[in-house]
């Protein structure tokens, strides 16, 4: 457990400017969601230069598989995603995006380069340890339906069929040096709620020849903090936000129609199943109670993601040995959508955070934001303790 | 005119000491509505003390017919209501209530007095004038469905069929010697409401578990306003008024139900009968939309009181003859309900004030209290004035 | 009175011609409120023409006086308004409108060529009348402040004073040939109403961290239907509606503000001023319950119109003398704004309408549309009407 | 450990069937919250029989102290209520409550006659463990302010200050056999609400001179839905619940006020404070929008009940080597008080669930209800896990 600690902690300082380089040349080419194709066959030709034999899925998705020397009939899996956002990045950064308007804002070349550079380490390492590490280079995880669920329909889980899969995501709330971890339920399933309130427009002078879309949806919105206040258990936390609402008639004239979006989060699937019911339900109810029709759409985005509480405390315990107890934090509950969710309703799931920021070199930006960056240097501990932890779980 | 004028006032001077005794008789023997048994014979007995034929119709009312000498066929009809209230009046009155409980509190023993008064001065102008004088005396008027509507289905609007209808009420906020007139609508349909919302109760810190009918019964009162402000014609006045709410839990128990009890009041026919749906279509519809069954009774009461333009400003004018212009007002429409509203409704009605109030004595009492009385010089006016309008009408 | 009528319908058909032709003059070259340069210009060569003094008021307002030549001080003014809209009329007409996009669209033509036919058939009957006529030219009825309000500032109600006033509108709903009066509360004041609800924005999956200016609006809409039905006197019609919101975040950013715009309508000018205090209380104070800030504008319009129940009573009979009773029609409420409305809060006024519908020519788009149009027959009527409810009423 | 817990079994053996008198003695005489003066000698008793030293606390409290025979300056705690409730207990039971209106409804007859058992097993094993180990016999915890605050000032944590505390309570819905642990937020902080909205009352056909507080409560109920669904963090449990409300005028009369009774739980202090805030200014804001007063009480209850989670996890842990881990649940958030939460404010805590259901004897009340009892096979169990808890405790 020293000694392969330590030998990985080597490693992981020898490839780590390749990884820099690498992560630095994805940063450059980002490529949209279901686009990846240069990321794609990047992926591939690094793979062919490790020797790793890889097939390809869902499009523009790489699976690779690195098999330990050791008798080991056990299978694990590693995943990365690959896609960018439709963001343009600040100017002056010598690595920065070359395509305007697209641009790596969620670290996503962050953990495709660390992938690649744990599969290094571990080709490595096959002659000390058994088992199968599977690699998922996985696109789309920015886009409905999520590259994750794609993957997993074209039998990425399966043949050889990992017990357990890990995935990691820069967090530059974190500092470099950290990774955090919670075990249990982790981010929310989200959902884009679109809701249009039909009435009958007309002048304002004359309510009773109208039906008022405005007052009407002023009443479905008040019921339906109901939804959080009283259908939804306390326990489970539960989300329901408008953020858009046009109603455009003017001071005299009732326009014919209100249209609203929000969204949906929760953790638990089987309230989210009801509850889409009973938004639908309170919505359209009181809008038929009131002479107006409510057209209601949800519009499904991932499920809730669920770290395994075995599989994150072991993995958390794992993480402790690598990095010291002092640089092991506590997650919070965090209400954003992950496609990695998708794997973590298959199979037990740990997705663990990156300390990506360093508050002295004021790198702190949110991800999905212009002037989001990471420190480096955390590519060296992403790429080792991924390897140590994927090792560890093999012995276990 | 100005003659008839005359013999009219002589003729009211000599009823109104005996006018005076039988309000007081009536006063101390009132009867709750549709038992006015002694009030009925008593009536009968002063009729055949007159010489006018009757006969009695919805139990306890009393239909008189007066016939003037003159050669027509015209027929207009006098009301008067007889029932007295579930009141216990003050003490120390010589014409107090001998009945612990019952009270003339609505001034309909002025009414039916001062009908005997007008008829014993039309016995006396028979050779005066020609026509046909029908007197109602007429039972129930504070109860559902409203001696009114009895009397015509049994037919009192026929044979012979009155072309107009007039009617008084006693008004402690005119000053005795003033009456008041209003063309058009003047009093409400009054219709009572019962909502009760069930829902399912337990224990308040488990909504989920629960239906709760509070949070609901909230939505359905609030949605409830927009009948008024959304849903009728603003030129028709409308009242949805809640008066009783009961939800009897504990701080941490959701009860079963939420009792509701209101009144809704209204000034058209078509709109009431609309707005009564809708009501019940906003109320049961968010009850179902939210999980709840939503009971709710609509218990109709009197239809709105129209007093006909035309008969109205015509009785108007004979008033203004009769008192002189300086005492004849104007009425503000009243939402309250009064069963004449059934005759306004088949025939043109004319439903006026007799002033009773008299500030300087300090009688000022409203109807319906226990301390309500009248100004008692009111009554020579008002046979006068009654006996005046009616000749006139038959002679237009 | 029958030789007046008759003299006054054949002067109105001498001067009927000359005044379709103004009419459509004034049709082609339509101007602004408060930029109508040319038709001031245009009504005093025409007064000049005609041989009537007049003084220039209000930038281009214009007021001319026309003596009987009978002794009497009495005056009476009549009123016509001369501004079009920023409306673009259908094309096609001979007549139609030469300027894009203004369009006497509210009749503001007929008014103020029929003015002007009634000050020809006046000033040829000077002989046959006493007192004194002030003709009242008015700019700016269409924008607030309204011409009204700075005519009378102006003095337009002084030397002379005036004793009442008329005024005439086209009405597209009567048939040609038909006037309308309505006697007491005719036209509401209309006052636009503003409010932004100031939250604070953000992610949508962490409503603890924003303040949702969306569900907060809802809220206060919903309250505000209360100072309808529950704050307002229910015989005082009253209107509150919301015709404009605009909340604009997206599916998961909560926005920062909610903007909306509406109108409030009623028929009494001290409840007018209680209710604007009672909605800025009710706004304002829930978003501070709620954390958030109000911002409520209510932008003061016309006052509510009424018509002198004598002097609309006397014109009504005098249009019946003129007419026939079967060409003069009851007039309903009518819920929008005119700034005579200010003329009859000072001195009495009376407000009328005149038939310029045409069902069989199939005439009969409402005001303020590209559409609108009259049957130019009424011309003749409207001339001739004015003239003689002038004199009749100077001699009554 | 395998012999401390041979030793352990066979001592719960031997004082099962003691326990079982003792906890049928105080069944058939329990006493209301700080009242418990019998059952106060009685423990004191007990103590003096088994050779523990105590003091009395709290009027009704006793604190026992044993001390290990080994050099060991550790300190425990060990938790026992004893008041009862006022409940009338079914009839029929042999061990039945002799005192009408009153009945150990919640166990805590279990809790203190098992610390009992606890510390005679503790005594035994005095050679055998260093340390010592507090008991505490507590009264009033279901009424405020719970003898636990009581307790806590007069200094039950000090002299000697255990360094943790560890309480149980009796869980029908647990088979017997079984025990129960949570680690983090498990019980909620509870307080009650009590609201009255006064408005002005009167009749309800003029609601514009009254206010009306049903409508106004409406709002109010309405809005502060959103203290949960907007203003909590959506990952802190928390309920706002009104059970009761009483608005007593008629049909036809607005009533003068609103009373409702509420309860308001949640599972963080910084949070409750500021929630507290939050609702008192949504209601009176509201209220005061309106025109109405609002008197918004809230009777703080106890906090919440926090787990610490390294106490909890050993304690698991020992539960599991002393019943298997197939007889150790993971239990759910219980949004229910009690005042043990204070302990845990001040010192690392634990609070388990000893399973005394059992289905096949039909045993499975829930607790404060009037047919409430326990298998009593639970107190060997109960006595055993928890003296063997506590040493294994000291000796960690």
């Amino acid at each position: 457990m020293e000694s392969l600690k330590r030998s990985i902690e080597q490693l992981a300082k020898v490839f780590f400017e390749e990884t820099v380089d690498i992560r630095r040349h994805l940063h450059r080419n980002p490529e949209l969601s279901f686009e990846e194709f240069e990321t794609c066959d990047f992926v591939k030709r690094q793979l062919d230069r490790i020797g790793i034999s890889y097939e390809t899925m869902a499009g523009t998705g790489v699976v690779g598989l690195i098999k330990g020397d050791k008798d080991s009939d056990r299978v694990i899996a590693l995943r990365a995603d690959m896609d960018a956002l439709p963001i343009t990045e600040v100017e002056g950064r010598s690595y920065g995006s070359q395509r305007t308007g697209v641009m790596h804002a969620c670290g996503h070349d962050v953990h495709t380069s660390s992938l690649l550079g744990v599969a290094k380490i571990l080709q490595e390492l096959r002659p000390f340890f058994g088992g199968t590490i599977k690699l998922i280079f996985q696109p789309g995880e920015e886009k409905l339906p999520g590259g994750a669920s794609l993957m997993i329909k074209e039998g990425v889980l399966k043949k050889p069929d990992p017990e357990v899969i890990l995935g990691q995501h820069v967090m530059p709330f974190i500092e470099v040096g950290k990774v955090g971890f919670r075990s249990g339920q982790y981010m929310a399933s989200t959902d884009e709620l679109y809701m249009t309130v039909k009435g009958k427009g007309g002048h304002g002078a004359h309510p009773h020849q109208n039906i008022d879309p405005i007052a009407i949806s002023a009443q479905i919105i008040t019921a339906l903090q109901q939804v959080v206040s009283r259908y939804a258990d306390p326990r489970i936390p539960t989300v329901v936000s408008w953020g858009k609402i046009i109603g455009d008639g003017a001071t005299n004239i009732i326009p014919d129609k209100v249209y609203l979006e929000g969204t949906f989060r929760t953790y638990d699937e089987k309230w989210r199943v009801e509850a889409h019911q009973r938004m639908v339900q309170i919505a359209t109810g009181i809008a038929d109670a009131m002479g107006a029709i409510c057209e209601f759409e949800v519009r499904k985005g991932y499920p809730f993601l669920t770290n395994d509480p075995a599989l994150t405390n072991q993995s958390r315990s794992f993480a402790e040995e690598y990095l010291g107890k002092e640089n092991v934090v506590e997650l919070e509950l965090w209400p954003a959508g992950e496609d990695f969710a998708y794997y973590s309703q298959e199979i037990p799931a740990c997705f663990y955070r990156l300390g990506t920021g360093n508050s002295a070199k004021g790198i702190n930006s949110a991800v999905h934001t212009s002037t989001f960056d990471i420190d480096e240097d955390a590519l060296e501990l992403s790429i080792g303790l991924m390897a140590y932890i994927a090792i560890r779980q093999l012995e276990s």
